[in-house]
């Protein structure tokens, strides 16, 4: 009996009604979910967070209730009072928990009313995005809603014990904060008390967290909300929650085992699945080779291969001269591709790719008559046969090749293995493949602003080795960071932070900051790191994708009870709202007539 | 032996090291605390997170560490590598946990130097608490502040372990939101995506817990920041957190028991206090005619007497004339006061209250040679007598008057009772006194607005047998909320709110809206409320003030890692700050000039 919810409107909850109760009285309240008429009686379904249970109502059982029932209709909230009766074996329904029994209803109070909901309260029912989170409330009343909410619950508690039990301590940072350097764009908000000057909303706690460091807490998390003013993709929102965490004194491999328990923990709890332990890993390096990714998604192979080499003299200029200007001739033999695909299709891929910058994608089919291509008359029959062998490649497959800038041939590919995957219907259902992807690059060169950019952010501690380098060829440092990819998904990713000054200021410099720049932008960290600080790194996860994973969702709004809409609305509520003219006038702003134009 | 705290630089914390470790080696890491060179040997207080421990260093134990200490100066981190060996008995420290052992140092690392860090790591430096906020970082390495931190992270967990163990739902509700009508003033948000318009940071999640109750979530909570513009006062700050619930089919007797479930498990857990069950309850009427304030404290007496009757007849025409008024006269016998208080002193308990705006405070004192006062020759040998018994007023002590509006009388008197209870030293340490204040009036008459306003928010149900008192006199109309409270201090509050769409109109009709702008400010609420609504009700506590009072201190910015002084600035990160004349263009809006004037 589920003690904890029992409450003075109900002895029970629906869904925990089992024959065991056969003969009790109970008192439930929920929705009704179905009226039925049938035969002087009346059926209803009763529906609560935990499930449905029968309702039955009749002149013989209480003909004062019965008439009540008789004006009810769908998600009526009602309270009852009945008992518990076995159904018989021809009325055992057995696609519910409760199917067994149901309930004789001896009284009947209706506690609301309700007008036909514009939505059905069905797992599957099809109405548009836009009319579910106008109506978010009916929307989340559907189990499938309800569970994935119930679902990031579970899921956020299980974290919050696990880092609990490992002696972290969960410290709140402030909201109102200073603009975030070198980050995404800021969401801004005016001071009242100093006119003229913002508050940002934080893009994530990172100098925090590192100054909670410095201060002494050696362990820290949170689970956060963090904010980013930018152009929503499908699985962006404006607002979304971290698990924020930092330690002292570790090392890569602390903070890589300790969430490889985590992650564990939560998998098992939530989905009964067992991750192999350790999980695996693989340099950025490698899974750019392989996998043209970052993140590569590893429940398919369709592996790239590198037919550089093998091309680099051929009479086909257009890998030739590719490969003379610095460029890559990379490739992925299709499995039964070649079988598979028709000439359209084939074509089709050779768009795909050049939205991804590829100036065009070759291809060789190989059939059972022999070679198809229209490049096999510019290859040698060496090249071709070395190209084949290199690709492992039989009768039925198809070698798709791009030829290009590394980095242009690298994203090219590994999309172009996703739509693969998608297209060739390879199974990915049911499969958990983790990855941690580790040695990641320290710095990108930023071609608008022309300088090297952090790829993390500015405090992640370059590898001892590659030090030197720094200031030789910076492009080729390593850092110490990782993140943790499942199913070609970046679930998150950290650092081993640099807790040297005078290293932080050597990588300063590289980002092209003179002294001044750095300590206007992070003084107070600078400042910070004067006084003691101990080695220390963390990481963060999207707990949103998380839960997407966790939820079997592609859809980043169906785990956030409520989100927005791409254009930054919440359809429920219609923020964001014009505001009044007194709080702008006290705030000291106003709206920049000139921009209005844009509305 | 702490194993959860273990990494790649330590085997232990300082602060476990014992007796049972003597002979063992350890691998510690933490900062110097204090270094003192003493008959050829180094000793070092070695401090982490969990305390202290003494190293000590000699060129017999090991010469290379040795060299290494003699460099080392205050707040240096290193990592150590030494024995633990049992200390000789007069070389004791009782007051350290630690202090039976020392360790002898065979390695030393300096991770990080350290400069002479302008606060001292010391619970009691004495240092302007501006400094003490722009070196945060310093400052929370003290044990008091760290302390408070760590309690604040176990109370927080406790609430949630509760709650999760009681069927809640933690689901986390919008940052970017709304502005609250009704409420206090919003921090806004400018819209980039559409330039114009703003969000509100939430004053309180109160609308969107609601329709989690419509969405039937049944139980929910949510531990989670709260914003307010306003100017601060000491306990204030313009980001603060709340734990936040709301529960389906319930009424106020559930929520209570639930909540007193709560506390006590906090008080237990943190503090080692049993916590009375349940908990006193007192009607805000009761309150306000005992004590003077809906949040009395109740580690005192000092309660107030009524003396309206005595003297509303009386020739004292201040009195007699009050009360004609429709006013009342209160008094409070300040026992002892009369011996302890100079002419001086009760005069300037007479300018206190008139801070409160009371006319006046009038004193009778008991004396050995009879009574003393500025008004006896204006009453009468029987009111005189009356109030003296009706005061219970001896010898010695002094009782204080107030004649006035009733509001008034309680206000004055309410806070006199606590400026009485600091005067005549009364004790108040170590106790802990819960209250319920229930029975709250639903509405105030706001005298500038002309119009009734929610007391509490316009969703607050109306007791059950006042609701006809809505239309006839809506100010005698009694809420169904309730406010725990500790120690004088409002720990909580909330209420069973209406679910019923016609009552909810009604309450808005009471004040002042029409159907309209009901509908325009609540409207999503509203027509949420159609389809089908459970009863429902709920509390949020503050968590910043219940730190405050489980840590025994009157400074919320102790409890808040990263607070903000009474500017709204973060004297760490100076914040708020300009903002680049970009990202202002981007979101479509300027400085208004005229306003500048006012920095």
């Amino acid at each position: 009996m589920d003690k904890k919810m029992e409450t003075s409107k109900r002895s029970h909850t629906c869904g925990e009604i089992r024959e065991n109760f056969i003969g009790k009285k109970v008192v439930l309240s929920g929705w009704v979910q179905k009226r039925r008429d049938l035969g002087g009686l009346i059926f209803i379904d009763l529906r609560d967070r935990s499930g449905v249970v029968q309702l039955v109502f009749g002149k013989e059982i209480n003909e004062q209730a019965f008439e009540k029932a008789s004006t009810i209709r769908n998600e009526y909230v009602i309270n009852i009072k009945g008992t518990v009766t076995g159904r018989q074996p021809e009325q055992v329904n057995e696609k519910l928990k409760t199917g067994h029994i149901e309930i004789m209803g001896d009284e009947l109070e209706i506690l609301s009313k309700a007008e036909t909901p514009p939505i059905y309260i069905e797992n599957e029912s099809k109405v548009s995005e836009n009319i579910r989170l106008k109506y978010r409330y009916l929307d989340l009343r559907k189990p499938k809603m309800l569970n994935k909410l119930m679902i990031r619950h579970r899921a956020t508690k299980i974290v919050r014990d696990f880092l609990d039990a490992n002696g972290f301590l969960e410290i709140e940072t402030p909201i109102l904060t200073k603009p975030t350097p070198e980050g995404a764009r800021d969401y801004l908000v005016p001071s009242r008390v100093q006119k003229g000057k913002f508050f940002a909303l934080p893009q994530s706690p990172q100098l925090f967290k590192q100054i909670l460091m410095v201060a002494g807490m050696d362990r820290y998390f949170q689970i956060v909300k963090c904010f980013r003013d930018e152009d929503l993709r499908a699985d962006r929102q404006p607002e979304f929650t971290q698990i924020d965490m930092e330690m002292s004194f570790v090392n890569e491999e602390d903070i890589i085992k300790l969430n490889e328990e985590l992650i564990s923990k939560v998998f098992e709890e939530i989905l009964g699945i067992t991750i192999p332990n350790p999980i695996e890993r693989m340099t950025y390096q490698e899974a750019m080779e392989r996998f043209g990714s970052d993140k590569p998604d590893l429940r398919f192979a369709l592996e790239l291969k590198d037919l550089t080499e093998i091309v680099n003299q051929s009479d086909f200029k257009v890998f030739s001269t590719t490969v003379k200007n610095g460029g890559h001739v990379r490739a992925i033999n299709a499995k039964e591709g070649g079988k598979k695909f028709s000439r359209r299709e084939i074509d089709a891929l050779g768009e795909f790719v050049k939205t991804y910058k590829a100036k065009g994608l070759a291809w060789i089919n190989i059939t059972e008559e022999g070679i198809k291509s229209p490049i096999a008359k510019f290859l040698s029959d060496i090249e071709l046969n070395n190209i084949v062998k290199q690709m492992d490649a039989e009768v039925g497959d198809l070698i798709l090749i791009v030829a290009d800038k590394p980095q242009i041939v690298y994203d090219a590919l590994g999309q172009l293995r996703l739509e693969l995957a998608k297209k060739l219907q390879l199974n990915r259902d049911n499969q958990y493949k983790f990855l941690w992807v580790t040695e990641f690059p320290l710095l990108e060169f930023d071609e608008e602003e022309k300088r090297f950019v952090a790829k993390h952010h500015p405090f992640t501690s370059p590898m001892e080795e590659d030090i030197p380098m720094l200031e030789t060829s910076p492009e080729n440092v390593r850092a110490r960071a990782y993140d943790l990819v499942l199913n070609g998904v970046e679930l998150g990713g950290g650092s081993i932070r640099i807790h040297d000054s005078q290293l932080q200021e050597k990588m300063f410099g590289v980002l092209g900051f003179s002294t001044e720049q750095a300590w206007e932008q992070f003084g107070f960290l600078l400042e910070a790191f004067k006084y003691g600080t101990p080695p220390h790194g963390g990481i963060a996860f999207g707990l949103d994708r998380l839960i997407m994973l966790l939820t079997n969702t592609d859809n980043i709004r169906d785990v956030i009870a409520f989100p927005k809409t791409q254009n930054h609305s919440c359809l429920m509520t219609e923020a964001p709202t014009i505001a009044e003219k007194d709080r702008m006038e006290e705030l000291g702003i106003g709206i920049e007539k000139t921009r209005n134009k844009d509305e």
